[in-house]
């Protein structure tokens, strides 16, 4: 940590800085420039913690130089993570998809789904049984029916499933049918479930919030991992910002960064990434291109009359289509699809 | 709900669209225009919730018309509401100040806050026993030893306590303590916890989501009416935008904008949303003159040595002083203080 | 400047990065910590001007510590600057309004509204003569014309006049009609626009543009200050975010922010700012508060009629009750008006 | 156009508004809802332009329905169109690549570039003569000297030149020099030099603005093209948002969406689009898989050296790695490369 002091900060500012930080037995460093004076800090920045420096008198900025987040970090881990779910590897190097209608209606759109998807090259069935809407008034999912629905067609066609949690209570019900957990955007930085996640080996797929930046979602994955839980999965499925042509703004940059700051892996949704069908298949083409692990992808038999989501549902025949595409595109760039 | 067709539609797919709509009983008005024909529906739009007419051949875009929330609306209820918190009006003409440190710390910081802002005019004490922090490895609030110790600094002093509600397991636990629940900015869209909060009668602080329009937030507000708690108070404390001078950029149009849309109160928070103790009172008073019923300030007794947030709260002295300034301001606008 | 080398950092790179802060005669500190080396450079920043540090091996971050502008800073200058427009101060003790339409559209219309403004206290008209719109198809402003207008009602009212300036070309044109130039939001970092009213004494009105930060928008300041132009009020009208509501998001923290950074005189514009009419008054009120030198209101004597921003402007009876409650609230807040 | 009136809109206020648009001979067509009444307008549109319609009593909101850009759509022009810049084909089946310094510094550096990025495959050799800065202090580019020596590259390369023209006084110089004028970010909506590039036949490279949106970035090319000009290439170049970590967020959705609503070509630049040089190879596949015309990156003999923009920079030796990636890919998606 560097402590910028101000250009007009007095002696006694700094030498009572100065008898702080060597009263937490912490080091110090002085640069005594034309303008400012610097004070470097060196030893157990726990010490620190929550003390707001910047209060003190003289002070101009206190610029933090460790990033707040170790375990995901890849310097603390230089190897990349591959996140096995029975079998199935993701972080190797084949390019794993997942896709499926947003919400589980029924038993036959479900099941009309995953063969179709298995058909295409997908490894993993995703369909929503609890969906976080924006009004209380929309469609909330089919709940505990759903997940019944979801382990039948698992069992039907072998696919691995991903739905979403949404709260702690419904951990443990999610759990037993689901391969892996998904934490929705909006849940980013709950952080109790955040957890509570955290005590159970489960994969989970930890998508970035609506708003979080790159720092927070690393972060938010500490939790996960600080609590014992190693297996995280990042999702980037867009941000906010101030274009309303597309639902969110998907920034694919996030993966080259993720994969620069984190061993972990990390997939990219561009259905709710654009919130439009037509850009789903040139979203998901550059994010292989971008270096993603894999897709998160929706999927419906008959998106016109889908109950959430329909207008960003790609149909069975355009998703083949964008399988094909999408191995092509891996193996330029030393990855495998099937 | 209004749809306008393509330039290019065909009279086919105009009169399939026509034929879908009146099968499920609704009526239509068709407009021909030169360039566009538009259909507007009439009836019961429950009929076409979550149906994807963007898919439809033809259709170029759909229009809503009303917006998604009801009861939260002051078209369904005109008159203002006014919260009653055990005796104290929010909504009401007295403008309402909430203030404390950000967490509770300790038996003497809080009790020394509270007597503080007691003789300031704060009516309520905030403080957060539940910490919500970014990094897993910062300060997370003493949890329940902190809310014994809000429940003393209410007997002390006869303020109300605010205090934060993280998750639906401590909803019995903080209601035991607390007068107003506090729902923080990253929960704004946790279902699960809105629902649960709407199932009792407890008062509901909602702080707006980082990244949270105002229709989405009316519609969290929704979510704790339409459980059946009406008692929700607005929280403005700043939404994230690219400015990084500031923590947050506080958003002091949301005032007036809830004031026209809701009959719910509002207050606004100028310490988390502005992140600097040297804007928090030019912005308490300015959000007084655009019409907030109350502020929420952080104010600890040494600001220095807080473990949270020292950087944006007041000492006690500066905290007085500006309550002297939003008493001469409120009386101006025509609102009472004390 | 404050370097900061990477964990992993080798020795040769460390002295390697000395060697070459030592070939431009900078005086360097290093702090060797446990897991970073940081190095703090003095003396002359200029001779590091655009030479990437961050490129040099074994560097992590690179942390500037002065900021960039120098003449518009409080530093620089730490009394307010007074900017007197032909008599009328500005930045001094009184509120300063600037009313009236958006466009010049005719005589009667720009007469009208100036006698309505100057009769409800405001000192200076506005009005557009060159209008920035952004389809090409849109009323493009009434041009010299329109600034002869402006000029007749400045001699049958006593109003100063403020228009905007759109490019280089027109900068003598209209500095014939004005008291002071505008720069827009959509030309605040228009830099050769910026230079050459440097050159010139006329005030100029600094708007913020639409997602400008603080730092850059002061920059563009300095870019007329470094000319020789020191006569630049800001005015803040609105950044652009993810909220669709408001046109704009009116950043009121500005104001209290840019009295602290600079000693240059800022005004509010809560017409643009939020884009409806219904919210210029309670964000007039907020800006006073938080202690704005004045403020630029949309004033049209017919707003349903207006060829541009109606739906934005006040009436003239709207405006003379406003004005009537900011007189209240200056006085409260140790201002004057009138 | 369609106008939603108010729920308690009298029966007056409609058939006032319904007198209001028969008056100016436009044709209604009206829909009375169960809880609103929707007018929708057929006729000549440009009748209502600028009135502000929304403030019409009774009226809830108002509707557009047509885009406000005509000669940039592609309901106007269907097939796409290829510019052909003496000779090279921008918006055909190549990929195009332009490539160069950041700014034009010496002779050296920009001939040893020049001859690098030829080379490696680009047909373009940017650099910038002048340069638009943030702060004055920085450098502001070696003006027509510049623009010599990029004249010099080209004849000793046979590259073609993109370059940057800041303002209307330098749009002769620089066409003198250049193949492809740039207007930057900062001037997408100086409207004063749209119109006048919109006066000639060079072709123009129009940078998206900073926080631009779609709309408003195909309107600053209508600007161009209203004129007589219709040879604009978008260049998305990265948006603002609330991420730091990346100097923008390169919104590559804008690719398909430009390639959706417009006949004009579009490239990518993902060396300001991300700010780091480490991003600039993972960027470049992605917008090229997303469907781009071209890049444009940054290339430096001596990045640490650069006088601009040094740490996005790539090396003639990373360049070359890269279009031998780009090369791979675009055969796979159907396009050519040389």
């Amino acid at each position: 940590m560097v402590i910028v002091m101000k250009a007009d900060a007095t002696d006694k500012q700094i030498s009572e800085m100065l008898d702080f930080l060597t009263s937490l037995e912490l080091k110090v460093h002085i640069s005594r420039g034309e303008e400012r004076t610097v004070i470097g800090i060196i030893g157990d920045k726990k010490k620190l913690k929550d003390k707001p420096l910047e209060l003190m008198e003289g002070v101009e900025k206190v610029v933090p130089i460790v990033e707040s987040y170790k375990m995901v970090s890849r310097t603390f881990k230089p190897e990349s993570t591959i996140i096995n779910v029975d079998g199935v590897e993701i972080g190797g190097k084949d390019i794993i998809i997942m896709a499926g209608p947003c919400a589980v209606e029924s038993r036959e759109q479900l099941f009309e789904s995953a063969e179709a998807v298995k058909k295409a090259g997908a490894r993993f069935l995703r369909g929503g049984a609890f969906k976080p809407r924006t009004s209380p008034y929309s469609f909330q999912g089919l709940e505990e029916e759903g997940l019944k629905m979801l382990r039948e067609a698992r069992e039907l066609t072998g696919l691995k499933i991903v739905t979403e949690v949404m709260d702690i209570h419904s951990i443990d019900l999610v759990s037993e049918y689901a391969d892996v957990l998904q934490i929705g955007a909006r849940n980013m930085q709950n952080f109790s479930l955040l957890k509570e996640i955290g005590k159970i080996q489960k994969p989970v797929l930890l998508k970035r919030g609506i708003a979080a930046t790159i720092d927070e979602w690393l972060n938010a994955a500490e939790y996960i991992l600080s609590e014992g839980n190693k297996n995280v999965i990042f999702c980037e499925r867009g941000i906010r910002t101030f274009e309303t042509y597309t639902r969110n703004t998907l920034d694919l940059s996030a993966v080259p960064i993720i994969k620069k700051l984190s061993h972990l892996p990390i997939i990219v949704d561009p259905s709710h990434g654009t919130g439009k069908s037509e850009l789903v298949a040139p979203m998901s083409k550059a994010a292989i291109a971008a270096g993603a692990d894999g897709l998160m992808i929706e999927v419906h038999p008959d998106p016109k009359n889908a109950l959430s989501d329909g207008v960003q549902s790609l149909t069975p025949e355009a998703f083949k289509m964008l399988t094909d595409e999408i191995k092509a595109i891996s193996r330029i760039i030393g990855r495998d699809f099937d």
